[in-house]
């Protein structure tokens, strides 16, 4: 599908404040892309197609994590945000008959991370923090971090989720963690 | 061995700033203990121990955190702060003879934790974190919830270790988070 089709097709999928969204997350993607030396053009499909679930029904998305085995079905026992990207990495394949698993793994991934992230699923994860309609607290810090330091920029992302969660008493998913812990031990090794 | 002939030997071990903190864990892990019905005895020692390994060598740390097999080696990766605790446990039945694994198993987990805390456990932990000399942000906070909800207070005392830890862009001990997220996740069950 050309990219003018896919964008029509997410369009109709999203509300218009989630794709605005979304067109911010391509513009971000690109620049990060051209940046650090990724797949422009992979950069700006998995974008495109990031949140293709978002609007998907609890049930729905629940049958998917439950029936795909890929899957981990410890999912359920966490928050509902953190349905909507393994479920899309399904529904891009079935839908849209995306095979590249380049970009059927930075959708999956792009929220909750994972150890061992490769460049093009960083940036599709960073994008979405970043991209210029974020406004959350401490979001331009992580931007300038974005400047120069895709691993640190990236780990004070999913830190800063990982800290939202705890002032509001919520239970944070491992992998977050373990991927915010991955990315700093990165950078110590480079040094 | 006796309580002051105990108390007389880890003030050996330990700075007089530091001994003064283990006085006042002792103090509030009794406290604890009455007020969430654990074993008051079993309290006193476990708090009276919990910091004897405190100023080991990390040569002496690291030493027996590889040879004791019971120890997990990944503590080496992280923080030294962690170290005590368990170096502490071994030290424990080697110099004191202590062979219950109530007290052993509370003086081990006193500051990661672990999925499935007993109740001495978690009250060495907490008391840990809000003896009376403890002066960091957010203790009476913590202090307030530990008048009445055990895990609660010790969540958000693991929970305040975890945002300082990625305030200053350090890793964090994955069991830590378990630990978080187990002592929320039991409160949610007993709802």
């Amino acid at each position: 599908m050309k990219r003018e089709a896919l964008l029509s097709s997410v369009r109709d999928m999203l509300t218009d404040h989630r794709f605005r969204h979304t067109l911010g997350v391509v513009e971000t993607a690109i620049k990060l892309a051209t940046r650090f030396g990724a797949d422009r053009e992979k950069a700006e499909l998995a974008a495109i197609l990031h949140d293709c679930a978002k609007y998907w029904s609890e049930d729905e998305m629940r049958d998917i994590i439950r029936k795909e085995p890929e899957l981990p079905d410890d999912l359920l026992d966490y928050d509902k945000e953190l349905w909507h990207a393994p479920v899309g990495s399904v529904i891009i394949q079935r839908q849209f008959a995306v095979t590249d698993p380049d970009i059927i793994a930075a959708v999956r991934y792009h929220t909750t991370g994972r150890v061992g992230m490769t460049l093009l699923e960083k940036i599709v994860c960073l994008a979405d923090y970043i991209e210029p309609n974020r406004k959350f607290p401490g979001v331009d810090d992580i931007r300038a971090l974005a400047e120069h330091d895709l691993n640190l920029a990236l780990a004070m992302a999913l830190g800063g989720t990982i800290r939202f969660l705890i002032e509001n008493r919520k239970r944070v998913y491992p992998l977050t963690l373990l991927t915010y812990n991955d990315l700093l031990a990165s950078r110590e090794e480079r040094r």
